[in-house]
């Protein structure tokens, strides 16, 4: 496999991807067309909207940029891609898109055999065993939270540590983790923004700018510096 | 109906209920035992450690409380109970509770029969139409997302204003509310801790020392007072 998972899209003051062009650069080396995965949707922005988005950072490094949303086939797009590019936004609109349309296994196998993906927040989440870990709002029903299973753990993207200056009651994302493991046994990744999973042939490991926290049933949790293998 | 749902049980620096203590008098009034609903386990906690949790804020007032998991007929208990207070925690896990058991229809008929309900957080967020706008982690997965209804909208508790200091770039929860409006037609009540709803006889009014942030769909987000009816 040849997959980056990063935790977010965009770095504060930041351009879109910008911080992870080199990482795109070789991650697509030799492709020069990906299928975006466009389903979503941040902020409620349209497919067609957020896939120009996409082509705007992609074609001035070559790559051509297909929203999936533009086949009437899809099955066959996905089989037929060079690579691919999930963006993030709203993880239970774009889980109960795939699982509707019987996307999720078949794009699991287009990567499995090799083909490059690219996964932002959302996107990332969908590589993952299951979508148990996102932040995200439950704004639609999926028919099943399972995901892709490209990696043996679940992301949680744009990991944030406790902020000792709030006066909220609001769980912080520790505890949200850890209640997750008190109802399953599966390791979390806390990916901080600035970093990325990077899996290229069955070697997994974590890279970027910053620690990662990670969580395992029955351990206090641990960080990690970049480089290290998962 | 009689009812009581507040943002949050705790407020910053204050101890358990303590800042709803009036506004609870009022609503059990004449009532000496309450069932409680421990099923959304904040932290992992378990059912007896959190309808302890419970019990000692309520002895002081006179008022017994027997936790739901301890009966072997729970639908038996929720026909016979006077009272209920739902605590917070993981919606996911509370509705998905609620659903396996077929206690959520019940609970709704017995509430909307007159006997008072007092829900914090998660607890408030099963009163509304459905729990499309928690905040919390999907950590299980519930058969159904809808809710008992008891007020014509959903809740969106330990609502918080976007920070404009973080350097961080998970969705605000504005965004959050917003994108639900995209995929819904739902009115949002945005309740800062501080806050509750109350629905006495119908008349619904939103209480306590914040404003609070109303969101429709196709209109821009509104701030009302406290004493303002809904």
């Amino acid at each position: 496999m040849n997959i980056v998972l990063a935790s977010t899209s965009t770095l504060f003051g930041g351009n879109y991807l910008e911080y992870l062009t080199e990482e795109i650069k070789i991650l697509y080396n030799g492709i020069d067309e990906i299928v975006f995965i466009p389903f979503a949707r941040p902020g409620g922005i349209s497919h067609e909207e957020y896939t120009e988005k996409v082509h705007a950072f992609f074609a001035p490094l070559g790559i051509r940029v297909k929203g999936l949303h533009e086949f009437d086939d899809k099955k066959a797009a996905i089989e037929s891609a060079q690579g691919f590019f999930t963006g993030g936004g709203n993880t239970f609109l774009l889980v109960k898109t795939l699982h509707n349309e019987n996307l999720m296994q078949l794009l699991k196998e287009n990567i499995e055999r090799g083909k490059p993906y690219l996964g932002c927040s959302a996107g990332s989440n969908i590589a993952g065993v299951n979508m148990k870990t996102t932040n995200d709002m439950p704004i639609v029903y999926p028919s099943s939270f399972d995901c892709m299973g490209l990696v043996p753990f679940n992301i949680n993207a744009h990991y944030l540590d406790p902020n000792p200056d709030l006066k909220h009651n609001g769980e912080t994302r520790e505890t949200r983790i850890k209640e997750f493991l008190t109802q399953n046994d599966v390791k979390v990744i806390g990916l901080r923004e600035g970093n990325w999973i990077r899996n290229k042939d069955g070697k997994i490991s974590v890279e970027g700018s910053e620690m990662t926290r990670v969580f395992e049933k029955n351990k206090a949790p641990y960080e990690v510096e970049p480089g290290t293998f998962l």
